[in-house]
């Protein structure tokens, strides 16, 4: 295991063991002790929770070597001194590391530092010392990614403090909130918010059901902050009518009929259907009258339920006991999800039950909410979040989309997200509308929906794949200019599904937005980052959350790095920067000449490159099932791949030194194609043989995540290097022809006339070893994401035109 | 969904509606109502827990329809009677099925049998039968494979409960334990008990940490029944030891010296060292000192928890906290596991810590012990079954060992386990002597330990591979008719790690021994069966464990098929049987020609044929990295596999009809080999395009059975058809020729000279279909389990000397 910890807050000694005594560590009796080896065992005493007698304790402490032939018993009866060679072999023992396999016991100090735990360089601790050893002891991470106090939290440690007099509660410890509440005993309410719209045009306001979990502390007092996730999700998916709305994606690309679009053209006009009016309150009540049994949770969430804070959970309008049609990412669905922060924050009505009789307030919440949520949750933060809406202090948005025009689409093209060719906004709606999964409710709805979502699948228009009214509508960028909430992103470098594009360009609008942001980018797909072992991402959230929604004075803001990014050559490496590419001062600039990327001063042929896209069809039909068969095949350079004529493969240099390469790069060239349509992709390519990441983090251990005391549990995993392989693909680009300056504007273009072209591809932040070389793949049809027509199509590029810009920085 | 059901307990109308009574579906208000569709309304109110309000309740019945036009609201205001069509309408929304996806609302009957669930045949319910078909509605299992009465007890139905006096408790409903204890109260206790044994040879007795839960009513007086687990794993494990010990498999097949062994010179000798005196007992108690914070649960174990039963786990001998040595399958490992057992029925001391000097009685517990657990496991329960130990009712043995042998050797070779290579009783004593993770105590054990483990590695004696004392010690097959418990055996027919032999000698044994037997044969690997969405396993085993430990005459003996198998040819699809092979009565007998088995009556050549067993040393090492490629490039009929000349293969008719193989197919041969010694392998192979099952079950839905309420959950998994594959292994086969009479006495042979061998190979209860072919491969290094010398070895034998048996029997 390798440590990369960002969430211990410095504290100086004397805070250090104020809080020590917060926690009981240090208790009125331990002035009595005389010596520092008694001071030590007394810690050491409390550090097993589930044993209550001395003759259980002494049998834990004759488990722990003190030295290489002493166990702690044998070395207590005979100490005058604590070393930190004794002080880390028993702490790292406590952390779970082996003496042996995982360190050695005559220099604890090199694993210390070689796993990267922070460690006292004293040699040997005086009792304010040997406390602020102990602190720091508690808030280091163990073999399995979570801290000491973690650890004896999972173990029990903190119950006794469930009692606690709500004055004493939440309990922070090194800044961030500990695991003082019983979530045995959490109250599990159901309300149903009144959103100020009338998707279904009923008459009536759309009522949303929300769950909600709190500390049984609020029924006597606590206020809390929420942790909000608006899910479509979260009431069950229709499956079934997803899959009957898909959309065939081997048909071919048409040509468009020019246009003289201008962005003004497309922009989205406001919505302006008067809203019925709010209901009469007639009465209000503090009791909610529905539960629930089991909510669709997200375990970061779970984690801070053990620890004052309350969880939200809302699947908005069309979901399952909820008024509305589901829409897609449009302004009435950023409605709908907001509604419930101006329930939480006090600025609108909600009700016990959907005959809306009884109003009830959230009255035990202390107006500080805070989002969160993965893909489409995470896609729902941010669109409340570009609302500015009132009591939203943050959201930590993971995998998140900024415009869904950069979700279905690209230049002008029909362009999928990863794994789910076919689907559109008219797909996604059709599986979230849940109110479709209850029979009674759908007999009365389903013809609305129905209506609803031919709106949606003509308005998309998967015929040109332009931009749009429809998808300006859908377009939270234009709004980040209003956003007042912290930011924190989380997006996959690999993420093909929502394409990195999406917190790229949302990172790029906050520049200048006069809120905290910060970003986090690894390695994987489309996933969640919480349950790594090398990173203390959990920690960091917790720093974060604490300061955010319980203002604690905890240097979060600093503490996090501003780009948080996992190392794609080595495992368990991350790094932090100041930014992204904005603070990139130097690029890589490329020419091609035959097959070769040569530097952008070279001299190079004025010959044009050509390929067909068109595939035998056997070979077509065998990529239609095999996709990632078509992606190695295109990436294999030798001439027997069976896509050797049906691209061109320009390789690089082998790099001089390593290379970092940050934001987007940037493709000029000219095309020409025998029809009057087209689309050219690209892929930028690492070649070198070598271990990479595994595509997707690996179990480590299974339940091995404690998130309370027998509370919920999460899996421990992580990435780990893999068997070596030749190439990886970095980055992709769309583009049809006749888009070739605006995604709103269609050209005409006439066959086998030259056009100039260029475009970003999609955002890297790549570490490129020495030696390797870079690749640019330009072809067509892509299998996994545009429409396969397999038409008669052939491309030439002149050699000459084409350029790739790739900006860098210093590693 | 297929529903498979077995646990529905025959109910007359009378005891139903008393049962409705207990679980206060039925309540004294209901006789008031009139009306059949008022009491069916009542009863309907009681199915939405979360609702407290009439107003909230009138949502919940307006998502139902009960018609293809009325919702459950508009249908009782004007219902004057209620068919069993809107009975069971509603009664599949209320079981998770879906109108116009699942099934049709004017049809629901249709659905209701065609899905294989129980249903009432009255077209209009009188109060009587409304009542029954309520009560067997609640006994139905739903779209995610729990019982009505499950899903209710998911949402909280059963919290009332938590409250009744422990005379009312624990309750049963159709003959099946209920959810009415709190999980949330359970009580967590550690005791050490007092093994009468020393394996680490210290002069005291071993000393076993024992971890138990319980419900808090046993606190308070009730006494109840253990299901207990033994599990070396389950304190942790030692993979670094465990692979430090593993052995090379690339290494050649030595010959071996000849020897006159009998069975009776292999016989194990009694241990008799004299075993130190007991503990004197000086004072005892009812409080434990210690607990422990969250246990290697067992979902099954996990389930019984809320259901009135106690949930035992011990690692035994060696583990963390406890004395003695890890020793693999011994005498003393069996009777470390029992000690608990006896200690529970009151038959041996335990205490509250290691210093032992106050006893603790298992004062809480009825008596009745069960014990449950797959593989090692499982193993240790049928280890502790054939001793006879009193208070062990019953057995619950999954993929367990019957013999150790029969586990890492077969007919005079060493034969690994299935994807564990190298794998030998060493191996796995270093990786669960998991006292090796602590290091205080590893300091003061480790020698003794590695003595211990020299031991092993000699007696195991990886040289000849032949049965010897060392086996015969850990053969549990000579005990079985000391077996007194009733037992059920799960068993993979696809395992390959616990190959199907352990289970069927066991069963085979026990025909003859008065107890009840049940053994359940499903399509999957080395895996626990009791997530699967078509089968009601966990049903069942509440069925059989409410019968053996709480004595509830629910007729569990009778309701289970004594042979229940998943078939191989069809999804969620189960068959009951009276027995295995035993009432087997036909057989298919083959012989061979060319490259065909044709039947035994067929004139035959009387030539040889050939094969060299050594590969090209790029092959070999492909296939050493490789495993799956070389067992489908050895089943390739093609004349390309680069394996043709490595391997003899024959292939049947087309059978003209689906034939059941059962039990062992014994191969009867001559073989000649160009050494003094040599091994033949076999595969048996059903040949024939086709979708067969997946490998291992598939997500349906991630914690979707909750075992409880706001308790543990587990994912819903099933086999599903996969893509059509051409042909599939069914079984194997592996003889040393020096062992072709007994696995204990080698032979000597010639070189180039034909001797008879014959060999059971693993059992089988395979559907081959129509129209499908029988394979025989006769090869000889086994890549996956034997040794990998990759020598010069070329084998003949004689085609007219091939016979293949297999028993059959009828579908």
């Amino acid at each position: 295991m390798k440590n990369n910890q960002f969430a211990i807050v410095p504290t100086d000694s004397e805070a250090a063991i104020a809080e020590l005594r917060t926690i009981h560590f240090i208790t009125p009796e331990m002035a009595a002790l005389k010596t520092v080896p008694e001071i030590y065992q007394a810690l050491l005493a409390k550090s097993f929770p589930e044993v209550h007698t001395a003759s259980s304790r002494q049998h834990r402490f004759a488990n722990l070597m003190a030295t290489a032939t002493l166990d702690l018993n044998e070395w207590l009866a005979q100490a005058t001194v604590v070393s930190n060679q004794v002080f880390y072999n028993i702490g790292l023992q406590l952390l779970g590391f082996l003496p042996g396999q995982d360190f050695d016991l005559h220099d604890p100090l090199l694993a210390m530092r070689t796993i990267h735990l922070p460690l006292v360089g004293d040699s040997a601790f005086d009792r304010e010392s040997l406390y602020y050893a102990w602190y720091l002891l508690l808030n280091t991470r163990g073999h399995r990614g979570q801290t000491l106090i973690e650890n004896l939290t999972a173990r029990g440690y903190f119950v006794p403090f469930y009692q606690l007099p709500n004055e004493q509660k939440p309990l922070f410890f090194n800044g961030k909130a500990q695991a003082v509440f019983d979530t045995n005993a959490l109250i599990r309410d159901v309300v149903y918010v009144e959103a100020p719209l009338d998707t279904d045009q009923d008459g009536k306001r759309d009522l949303l059901k929300v769950e909600i979990l709190r500390p049984a502390e609020t029924a006597t007092g606590l206020k809390v902050p929420v942790l909000y996730t608006a899910s479509p999700y979260n009431q069950g998916i229709n499956d079934h009518a997803g899959d009957a709305q898909m959309h065939n994606v081997d048909v071919p690309l048409p040509p468009k009929a020019p246009d003289n679009n201008t962005l003004a053209d497309v922009a989205a006009k406001p919505d302006e259907t008067p809203i019925p009016a709010a209901r009469p309150i007639n009465q209000t009540t503090r009791e909610a009258e529905e539960t629930f049994s089991r909510e669709q949770s997200y375990t970061l969430n779970d984690y801070f339920l053990a620890r004052g804070f309350a969880v939200v959970y809302a699947a908005g309008i069309g979901s399952v006991d909820s008024d509305g049609l589901a829409t897609t990412g449009d302004t009435a669905e950023t409605a709908s999800t907001i509604a419930v922060i101006e329930w939480l924050a006090g600025n609108r009505p909600a009700f016990t039950n959907r005959d809306a009789d009884t109003a009830i307030e959230a009255w035990w919440c202390n107006g500080s909410i805070a989002m969160t949520g993965r893909s489409y949750l995470g896609t729902l933060a941010t669109a409340a979040a570009t609302t500015g809406v009132s009591g939203l202090k943050t959201i930590i948005s993971e995998a998140a989309i900024s415009s869904w025009y950069d979700y279905y689409r690209d230049n002008g093209l029909v362009v999928a997200p990863d794994t789910f060719q076919g689907e559109d906004t008219d797909v996604l709606a059709a599986e979230v509308f849940s109110r479709s999964l209850r029979a009674g409710d759908a007999h009365r709805i389903q013809a609305k929906f129905d209506a609803k979502l031919a709106e949606l699948t003509h308005d998309q228009d998967r015929t040109t794949g332009n931009y749009n009214q429809f998808w300006d509508a859908r377009n939270y960028l234009k709004n980040v200019d209003k956003i007042k909430a912290d930011i924190v992103m989380v997006h996959g470098l690999n993420d093909w599904n929502v394409k990195p594009r999406n917190v790229a360009n949302l990172w790029d609008k906050l520049q200048d937005v006069p809120v905290t942001k910060k970003l986090i980018l690894h390695q994987g797909q489309h996933i969640y980052i919480n349950n790594l072992q090398s990173l203390d991402y959990t920690d960091m959230m917790n720093l974060w959350l604490s300061h955010e929604l319980y203002g604690v004075a905890n240097h979060a803001k600093t503490l996090l790095p501003n780009v948080l990014v996992q190392d794609n050559t080595a495992a368990q490496t991350w790094h932090g920067f100041d930014n992204w590419w904005q603070d990139a001062k130097r690029a890589l600039d490329f020419k091609v000449q035959y097959k070769e990327l040569v530097p952008a001063d070279h001299p190079v042929d004025h010959r044009a490159a050509h390929f067909s896209d068109q595939l035998p069809d056997k070979l077509f039909k065998y990529y239609q099932q095999h996709l990632d068969a078509w992606q190695t095949e295109l990436l294999n350079e030798h001439k027997d791949s069976p896509l050797y004529d049906h691209r061109l493969l320009f390789k690089s240099w082998q790099a001089p030194e390593a290379q970092l390469l940050v934001g987007q790069p940037h493709i000029k060239g000219s095309v020409a194609v025998n029809q009057n349509f087209g689309m050219l992709s690209f892929m930028l390519v690492d070649f070198g043989m070598a271990q990479r990441l595994t595509v997707s983090p690996q179990m480590i251990a299974s339940k091995a995540l404690d998130l309370g005391y027998h509370w919920r549990e999460d899996d421990l995993k992580d990435f780990k290097l893999a068997k070596p392989t030749p190439f990886k693909m970095i980055t992709k680009g769309h583009l049809n022809l006749q888009n070739r300056h605006h995604p709103w504007h269609a050209e005409a273009i006439q066959p086998n006339q030259f056009y100039d072209f260029e475009l970003d591809l999609q955002p890297v932040f790549h570490h490129l070893l020495q030696g390797h070389q870079l690749g640019l793949v330009i072809y067509a049809t892509d299998m996994k994401m545009t429409v396969r027509g397999n038409q008669d199509l052939q491309y030439s590029l002149n050699l000459n035109d084409i350029q790739l810009h790739i900006p860098v920085k210093s590693l």
